[in-house]
């Protein structure tokens, strides 16, 4: 694919080539080599024209008697959301969720890699912990730029939030991954993923309440 | 809405209609009352045809000249969304993230709380944590029922995954919220929500490598 033109795919729609590729590699599993478009739809809750949309977008179509050859559309989804070179990522904020985000990641990917963590707790600095190095939030400004680091994820206390965003963008970090409480507001430059963990249990409490109201 | 039609709304359809209710809380906060669906499509990066459709299903239609009116159509999504009746939640496994997600979550909704918390580490139990008492995990059967529990988040060791969501749907409970990194398959009757850090992260590495590919 074009690069010009894959720089334009919008968020929602890598969001969803990444469920696609989900729903792709459990296909495979199952033994099927083609996919209807109808199918996917069908997993996603989309009509079958928004799949179609999508994978348009991306300069694949499927044939009509047979769907989309499943290996090759993983191969091109891949092709697209997997990077080439290492990236480096940064977690600011130690306490539970930021050694629990740290450790869980640990490994899982070659080419994306916590490689510094920041705190402001002069017992959680100047160690390692959960494999990487903790350094002060004062440090931000130093660290970022020598580690070429255009990533972080955010697990400060809400207070914090706000200061902590600002450090790391005037530092160079082009993406935030945010799962402090606090709503950021960013420029037009700067990645952002928010994740609300009540959004989810919102959701499972609607089909759980479904179920006892007969 | 009529509750036989409300239950059979989708998964990625309620995940919309929260989206779309985040949308119009914003929109309200910036001071607006109406929005069309092409509105709302491009912030999500839908057609205006699906959110159309999804709005349909949940029985509101706009007005061709003055699109939806905010206020109502939130006032009808939490209709939908919100349950009328206090949920109660447990949470099963108190390490980093257990604990990150039990005091993130503490006092946020009214109508969902965290009231039951296990580990299978002695020096875990028979404690309250983050405000929650914590049981042995072999006390499941037992508390599950008896405080009426019919959620569960999942934050466990990958090892005790599976066993863990089996004790805990032979206890009553209905939907679970897995955040470990072992994918679960479970029966048609229980629900189930996982959330992937990684994928996130992909997509956040995803857009910040785009500015450096030139």
């Amino acid at each position: 694919m074009d690069p010009k033109k894959t720089r334009d795919l919008p968020g929602k729609t890598i969001e969803r080539l990444s469920q696609y590729r989900r729903i792709l590699f459990n296909s495979t599993n199952e033994g099927k080599t083609n996919i209807y478009s109808h199918e996917l739809a069908k997993v996603m809750n989309l009509t079958p024209v928004q799949v179609r949309r999508d994978l348009m977008l991306i300069g694949y179509s499927g044939s009509q008697s047979k769907g989309y050859v499943i290996k090759d559309l993983i191969a091109l989804i891949g092709s697209i959301i997997d990077s080439k070179e290492p990236q480096n990522v940064a977690i600011v904020g130690m306490g539970n969720l930021g050694r629990a985000i740290t450790s869980y990641f640990s490994g899982k990917r070659d080419r994306l890699s916590i490689v510094a963590a920041f705190d402001n707790d002069p017992q959680k600095t100047d160690r390692i912990i959960g494999g990487v190095p903790c350094h002060h939030i004062n440090k931000i400004s130093e660290v970022i730029p020598a580690m070429n680091i255009k990533m972080a994820i955010l697990t400060v206390a809400p207070e914090g939030t706000f200061d902590v965003a600002k450090m790391l963008m005037n530092a160079g970090v082009k993406g935030l991954l945010n799962y402090t409480s606090v709503p950021l507001t960013v420029p037009d430059n700067i990645h952002l993923e928010e994740y609300d963990i009540i959004t989810s249990l919102e959701k499972l409490a609607f089909f759980v309440k479904q179920d006892f109201d007969e």
